[in-house]
């Protein structure tokens, strides 16, 4: 068989991203909301700020950002158990939501946030793959809509916010790199990464697994080339909802 | 002051229901799946058919029908801890699903279901009040497209639906019965109801709770009078959803 | 079949309450605590009073006033699982001691009880049937014998007890509405209401479930009317007990 | 001061038990119950046969005691909390069923009871030290009137009650040796002991823990002594209080 | 059979302990660690001083001794499942725990010690028997360790350990008493002892459990006076160990 | 400041591991028994084979691999909760501990295994920075220990270890990359990752974080070459450890 001439089953290309959809103000409360559709794949991500920080930060004089994730139970092909009637957060729960947080922080300007929490609510309505980077991607967005609040109502004097930061996996799906995996390619791949990096294309977290086969380093190499083609476009699409909404606003 | 002529915050008359909206097919994954917005309040509804008992019907020639219910985090004014993270379901939580299920097996023939569950998943998006009825009055549209589907693939042989549940609330603001209130109303009412009903306007579930001020029994039955319009009214709406859904379909 | 020709197991007339026994002073340390009977139904009520509020109500010059509520694993005829030892409590657990907390608070002037919480523990000894009735009318005179004490201590100036309150199940069984169900008639009925009234006859709750046949208007207002007789008899009971306490005192 | 003179609070001599009372029958659900007072300590002690075994022991023809133990919220001088509510069992609630639970295998044929679990409810109403021993010593008597009604019903074909088992407190008061100490006591003395024995004189359980003053072997074998002395007494309680069962029978 | 001929599994006399080793300074970040093998059972015994008691001594002028236990998952013959991952301590661990630190307070000065912790962290990294007496023989050590750091830098003034403390098991093997029992010895024996003293031969706790059979008065006094000769070896190595740590220090 | 004359706090070169020791046998019950020493990190790493496998695997022909991580409270310098007392494991143990799973299994035929499962328990003894490579790269060991045993015993048929796999921490220390990080680097670098490679030099995960700075594309594969080049030496480390187990065997 050759696995060159393979088509994906989306039919896309092996360096395009599923078709992407930021809906900003999708629910009323959160100081910062937004809804993010990369394909199949559904987010709701909402940033509530909050007038307290954690108890190590206390008197501190600066900030802090912090993620939950959550899947609805029937977010997924087959229903998931609820989490809080299990009553724990499974080991991939909070490995994503700390995943969300530390991304987040890293272009963050903690004392120019002030003694006050972003706190970030990633859940999924619906999943296809990649909900982790889409809930990257989505959040950055809510956070910009609710700091953007914070500035013009003067609580904060400068802008917290440094640089974008987007997400993107990238894999090996029939020895095969390929940008932005959906669940079908996701669930059969060799390798699979999540690369987070800024606006400014600077690496934040990088996460790479050998599902099935282990990797060799120029096969690493371009799935980094990948991803970073990746999250270039994921940036102009959040700018582009951002601009959208205060023209809206 | 004279009360009878103050308005209600919403400008509504004090019989009108909030603006309702049924949205089917709002996930694909899930058999059955309702976004229900009453006015503010938003309710994503997900019926799931699942092949399983639970232990105590195993063997018995019936299926079950069961609901669990959550919000999210920022679905309402200001941040709630999200539950899954504390690590257990808030006594409010647990009182309301098990409301649902009750509400929704009481117009179910589980023998006619067969041995599996119908589980349903009401999640609330956004909260401006009521619900828990919302909950129930989209549960039953999002249960009956997965019965739909369960008809049509003929593993079911008899519709296990006899009747439309549907629930709304009534309360004594300022001294004076209205129907469907929304948060503001609802945190400053006298006593406050959730009445559901079928469709043909027998009582499933009567709800009644003095909040500030305890009532008589003639508030008590112009309070059930308002709620037997209201369910009338939403059981022609689920009717319009279901049917414009096949249309569709 | 003549169902209205068929005697209540009890012999019971339809509008009869079980022998009703209030023993105040059941257990020491408590300040107020009394065993309830209702019939083969026992709970132990102790009224504790705690010199301190729950956080929301720090500085607010107003108490609390909450309950708890348990079954003693073999107070049912099998035994079942240990609260503690299964490490929570049931959703039916914390649904009834909210119901009780609400009940009380109906009735108080949390003002007047000034700054401390007067917290009720229902612990059901022996059932058979309308625990939740028998927990509601005794935590009113085990809170009444508290204040007592608190108004014979000068620590509260005036009585912040308002009314009574008290509480009875009605239900159809056999398609006649009777008063007072106990286990046998509870788990055979098709509707089941449970009734708090004050002493004056105001409703404090109304909570309805048709079992396994939903029930019309005309129904619930028999059902009503037999729950009013009901409690109207409690509140007797209530206040002899209170008077043989004071005149043992 | 000379101690030698100092009266116990309760005026009783050194060697003297609290009044003690065994009411069988407390209760009507379970195969045996007991209420035993031990002056102001008042525990239900609740006997259930469970048609079942622990997993471990399943097919080994053998059968099991076990026990559990819980005082309610105001049993105590200044209320508890309830352990149901704060999601588990504290480890003196554990330890203290661990012992009532070997204590009553000791004088168990596990084998004549056949494949069935005999649980006992140990629930404390009203607390004033010895609280474990009262315990044990009604957990007997439960015990005994259950696997009588399995006698009597033909369920078991020997009597698999090999011996009695009751238990008492000793304990270093200003230095003097006495037995079954109060609350008052227990909370002010230097050692303590919980001695659990047979009918024939046999130690089960030996639990001595120096509270303030470790203790020489002269002073063990004194409080041995008083143990031995109280123990005896406790049987002839129970043996009474199951003659007085069966007579009334 | 004659069961006074038989040998111990291990070859020892009935009055023998097993080989006991003292490694101090076994990790470095402990203010007194041990590691403590005595024949096969090796518990790592960490001290660590905490300036801070816990909330009801606050303010009272004195410290606390506490202490935690655990085994490591692959201690033992077989692997138990990790306390950490099942989300609790099992009843033995803190029946356990709670001795380990009621016996190390029954040799400290509490008030000397000042308002600061000193917590006992007893880790078992194999086991072969006497877990709990080995932890409590370790601890002591590593409690001396810290506390000798806390005189040298001026912390505390006087010393606040006012004697040894040492636990040994011992058991009914074939009816005849031996010291110091192994795995072996433990899981197939009569009666089990646990037997914790000071240096100068005064009891702390004495704990007796009949295994199989119940035991006689001079049996049991034959028991304690075999422990009797066990612990006094054990402080000698303890001070052994302590004089050599001082030695290299 | 000129960066790159800063010497390593250690005295180490930028491209040094620390000292590594492998003691195998440390323990004598675990079929595999790892003591691992990173410098001053000390792992305890034990293999135990169970004849099972998860649920999800039953019947499939195949067995599982799979870990549990653990830090003794006071491996720190400031003591921590003890994860067992607190009730859950952190969702930092909960990443690590799937992180050992997935880097085992990337060198494991389960099929070769059979239907068992291999549980690697890695207890940190003394932390010092990089627990979780010293867990990787000692579990490998532990579990090829405990393979041997299955090969010797012809429990399995073929070596179900396909490769070695070991792990390395490198970073940005003042802006240079350096290997194998100690807790003082650690705690002060720019970003950090763990690089788990196999023997052949393949790629099993790349976890890299900027914990306070972003890093450019060139810095990434510098810090990848330097892992290489680590994890090339302990293999060969791991390699003389069971060759010297093997003599001694």
């Amino acid at each position: 068989m050759s696995v060159t001439q393979a088509a994906r089953p989306s039919g896309r290309e092996v360096n395009a991203l599923r078709p992407l959809s930021i809906v900003t103000g999708f629910t009323r409360h959160a100081e910062g909301s937004v809804l993010i559709k990369a394909g199949d794949t559904h987010v709701l991500c909402n940033a509530s700020v909050l007038e307290k920080v954690p108890p190590f930060l206390k008197g501190q004089g600066q900030g802090w950002v912090t993620a939950e994730y959550g899947m609805l139970p029937r977010s997924t092909h087959t229903r998931s158990d609820r989490e809080a009637a299990r009553g724990k957060q499974s080991g991939r729960t909070q490995e994503i939501q700390r995943l969300i947080g530390r991304s987040l922080r890293a272009v963050f300007d903690l004392e120019a946030l002030g003694e006050r929490t972003l706190h970030l609510d990633c859940d999924v309505l619906q999943a296809d793959g990649g909900t982790r980077c889409a809930s990257i991607t989505g959040a950055w967005v809510a956070a910009a809509l609710a700091v953007r609040t914070l500035l013009n109502n003067g609580l904060v004097q400068r802008n917290p916010i440094k640089d974008h930061v987007a997400a993107v996996s990238v894999g090996l799906v029939n020895g095969r790199p390929v940008l932005d995996l959906d669940y079908l390619e996701d669930s059969g791949c060799d390798a699979d990464m999540n690369i987070v990096m800024t606006g400014k294309g600077q690496f934040v977290e990088v996460q790479g697994t050998a599902e099935g086969e282990t990797f060799d380093r120029p096969t690493l190499d371009g799935l980094l080339d990948l991803a970073t083609v990746g999250v270039a476009q994921l940036v102009k699409f959040q700018q582009q909802a951002l601009d959208l909404a205060q023209s809206k606003g």
